[in-house]
């Protein structure tokens, strides 16, 4: 390769840091002609029915632990029957044997969100009034499990696709509440915290966090509408973006650029509207790019509990709601990035610049693939 | 569930620590009886041919970019046809827009080791003479690379199994130098570098590091040998045990334990043939597990850069040389762990304890699956 004065950062290798995580990520523009003669990932069926007798999450199925799924008609919550955390009281650990072997005890619980009584319809493929549903229902959940006593952390997310480890293909997500902040959320609510007391930042017209400090997202979204080329899309409201740090081929951070917003308890009703209309707007790009089932995971990252009214404030105001889309994909419905070897002993490393992968996203179609005009009405 | 007074960590959910990530893990032992509903990965080819003409690593064939893998004998080391970071000069680039988006230049080189001219042995597979060639390999680059002008940071690393997204059997590793230190050893080393001006650390008679300072590698691997509960293997100057902050299921983390050893470079020839024997006692235990050739991503961590020669020393000496096994597989040869939802966007969570881990493996077959008496005779 002709290596050029001028630096070009679709050319040439260069590390670029996330200010949330502390990290950086190697970006190797000039490999992603290299060919692939690796893993190919098994297709995902197709045929999907609209019920599935043998699926504990459509209407009226008996789950494995006995219990029924309900006939509910719009989203459904219940308690995991195999939670990877138990309610209170747990028993605490006896004093560590030493200091490198400590164990902290850990409580809440796990539920699952069913997104719709059709087996078949993933996000992209709902009605919009059904993307609202599911808002509500992670605002009721968020203030319900955030509001029980020793609750420290709620996280909303959601796996799809067999990629992502998840077994089945009746759309639901999980919430899972903690007696602690975990380590992701705890990092990044540092990264926040430590961006708020900076006063080396340069002037700048985003909106700023409580007390008029500055907020590391809201400077980062504001930055980004007025660049555009990160962006995938954006409305009144929300900006769906692939970050200038992302580590995923197609990731996309989705978020508020108008005002600072802890929660989603915080949304007003147009926001809400709104943050339904891209979180499909998102999604239906994802399974257009390779016309696929788009696997990811989303993650929700806020205030990790809610405080009892939006009037009231905390050190946790800081927190800036953002959703995390992480997909594995690459190349195809087949190929998929891999987590291993140089990132998992050094760092982050990505072909595909996060400009390209934006600018990949904008061009797909808003019209989900599989749309001819009749799927969206039979799914109400 | 029946929640006890008393902590048992193979039935309670708790939290453990890793102190050279500074990251918890959510251990959830209660799960490991769930349902299995997954993915399942495909199954590796066992009929793999001694040479293989397509095979650009197998003696004598032609590579994509039209170079030719040499008739090599044992070890045999080339340049990445697509290497991910090239030679300096590198362009540097124009100051940032903004300061979150910020490009540092990098550069250095992506070397690929071969480890054997036989297409079908992996290193379980390998007798301890071929082994030791490779530690000798792994030494000669480590000091070249390391050695180079502006290069702070020699990765050494192998991707074993197409699950790891690695595309050619033939048994081969990675080295990857750069003008960085990437981002998980430069977190071990600030980790390490703690820990060794700690003054509130307990007494104990493990080995030290530089200057009589305490190092947390010495420390963890000594305490781990004397209790045994998560150790796999353990010869004279090396133990391999399952990290009492493990995250993946039958992770392995192998370090000496007599004495403070900053990098291979530093190794004695009995060091080096205990470590050879070593390696080879963890990855035959591994395919052992399965009954596959069992896949992972190893890597070495140790000083970033050699010094010209052991005698002297610098801040980086508190490095501690060791080797992490990260292998995806969880239940069996097809049911690999995933890294989502919770993973992506909260905190590593696993259900099967370190020490139940570490109890399976311990009890793996010594001798390889394969192994009837001829192989390792033929393979010489
Ligand atoms: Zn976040
Ligand atoms: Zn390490």
């Amino acid at each position: 390769m002709n290596l050029m004065a001028h630096f070009d950062p679709t050319h040439h290798p260069h590390r670029r840091f996330n200010p949330l995580t502390n990290e950086h990520i190697l970006v190797s523009p000039q490999r992603s002609k290299r060919p692939w003669l690796g893993q190919v990932e098994p297709s995902q069926p197709s045929d999907i029915p609209k019920f599935d007798p043998t699926c504990y999450l459509c209407p009226g199925n008996s789950r494995a632990g006995g219990q029924k799924t309900e006939h509910y008609e719009h989203t459904y919550v219940f308690e995991n029957d195999f939670s990877a955390i138990l309610p209170p009281p747990v028993p605490i650990a006896p004093p560590a044997s030493h200091p490198l072997l400590t164990t902290e005890p850990v409580s809440g619980g796990c539920n699952v969100i069913i997104f719709h009584p059709r087996h078949d319809l993933t996000i992209p493929r709902l009605p919009l009034d059904d993307i609202s549903r599911i808002i509500e229902e992670w605002i009721k959940i968020y203030r319900r499990r955030g509001g029980e006593d020793g609750i420290k952390h709620v996280q909303i997310f959601e796996n799809k696709g067999s990629i992502m480890g998840c077994s089945n293909p009746h759309p639901h997500g999980q919430v899972w509440s903690m007696s602690a902040i975990p380590t992701l959320p705890s990092v990044e609510i540092a990264s926040l915290t430590r961006y708020a007391s900076r006063s080396d930042l340069p002037p700048s017209d985003a909106p700023k966090g409580p007390d008029g400090h500055p907020c590391l997202l809201c400077e980062y979204a504001f930055t980004e509408v007025k660049l555009g080329e990160r962006v995938v899309v954006k409305n009144e409201h929300w900006v769906a973006l692939v970050p200038w740090w992302a580590t995923w081929p197609f990731e996309i951070l989705l978020l508020p650029y108008h005002r600072h917003i802890p929660s989603i308890f915080h949304l007003t009703p147009e926001e809400k509207l709104t943050l339904a209309s891209i979180i499909s707007q998102v999604t239906i790009k994802y399974d257009n790019l390779f016309l696929c089932s788009f696997a990811y995971s989303m993650g929700i990252h806020q205030r990790p509990v809610p405080l009892s009214s939006p009037e009231e404030t905390d050190d946790h105001d800081i927190c800036h709601l953002h959703l995390h889309f992480d997909p594995p994909l690459l190349r195809s419905a087949s190929v998929k990035k891999f987590i291993a070897g140089i990132e998992l002993m050094a760092e982050i490393q990505r072909d595909l610049t996060p400009e390209q992968a934006a600018q990949r996203l904008r061009t797909c179609a808003e019209t989900h693939y599989l749309e001819n005009g009749d799927v969206a009405l039979e799914a109400n």
